[in-house]
């Protein structure tokens, strides 16, 4: 049960919902987007996906797939795994949970890159240093 | 300082900006609905803006007095302050603070309806009970 | 029934609606927002609100009355009539119709502003010459 | 060029971008879900994802690879195509261009239910019908 990786606990609102009553599908990357912001919040210390002056991270690719339908008030976790992906990327794994049900994973792949030139860049030492050691290929 | 009001806490996300680099303006309702939705939560028991399986409230106007602007990572706290508006309607009242500053106020008023009949209808008891002394003229 | 003014079209989409069967009450400046923009490249040839390099439009005060509810397909013309107000800004009012119906009413109101000093400017001369002799009191 | 192919043209809004001055990476899915209600509005004469009182689509999977930054007043074409994806889901297979630049390409994958049991049906005749031959393997 993923105990020891990072979550991030919120609650579903009216606007994450649409008219068929669940969470509109493009609203889980809402929470995608919460929970590694605070990830690197917490472990590097940015507002993500803001690095410095020069370096931001931009997102390349976006997945997700929905396993159950959530509703107005419920209450998730959202689990994050990172890891680098080559020289210049991270890629998030997230897994959504309501209580012990698993509702949606997916992922997001974010490139570092100098945001004057808006070319892609290496990942800054500071972040790689502190992703764990897994790498994920591209 | 308001002191003694409801508030919640939270941060502006990536989302919630535009590419003035400030939140976008319709993303301070966003505050807005969360802070309700707590309190709605903590004074009530409620998954607002639902009652019952008959009665749920819906928006009948909304309001924004945009002061200073609100950046990416800035923490804000919304105070919120409800009043009944007539014998069908709630008022709720914001005013968002980042540290001393306030700056954002607004408002939205909600009219309790019967969701089949889709008319309005009396405040339920329980709610109109648990809402301070003070009323707000319509 | 306003047939001088400037409208735009458009269908209510699935995500602007909520798990009310309506669409959300922060929905309408979506509209309120498409509505502008287009009267502002029709009228001004901007990429509104933006100006140019210096000069830039932000919102100081948003406002919506709903009276009737919108759902998932339903086709709209949003009116928009624009007013200097002041030296510095301008009012955008918006009339929302479904047929012959006005579902929403509301405003918007920016401010000119340099954008590297962050200060209110006066308006743009090309821009306050096309809009049409009415101020609004501020 | 795909010009055979079903596309919707829209422009970029404000409240599409975020403050990295482009298009936020979850708006893509606006753009993704324009074209595919316009076009079962085109194909199937349908409000989509609703088919009728007894059946609907939801979202089981979504997807986007991001190529090239957008921004603020940006004119795009989304070209759809359609495809049966075994006997109860529908791929939407979406490509983006600005002038001749693919952007951003994706899909999203949506299976008929019952709404009442939510559970998956097979997908009405007569949406199958108007599928194109082609069909994709899950």
């Amino acid at each position: 049960m993923q105990t020891k990786e990072f979550y991030w606990k919120e609650r579903v609102h009216i606007y994450d919902t649409d008219s068929q009553g669940i969470v509109h599908y493009a609203g889980y990357y809402r929470f995608f987007t919460d929970a590694s912001e605070q990830y690197a919040k917490s472990r590097f210390g940015l507002n993500w996906p803001l690095v410095n002056d020069k370096v931001w991270f931009v997102v390349v690719e976006s997945y997700a797939r929905y396993r159950m339908p959530l509703r107005l008030g419920d209450e998730i976790r959202t689990y994050v795994n990172a890891a680098t992906a080559g020289s210049k990327a991270i890629e998030f794994a997230f897994k959504i949970y309501r209580n012990t049900d698993m509702v949606c994973e997916g992922r997001i792949v974010q490139v570092a890159i100098d945001k004057k030139a808006w070319k892609a860049v290496s990942l800054p030492r500071s972040i790689a240093a502190r992703i764990s050691g897994r790498t994920v290929k591209r």
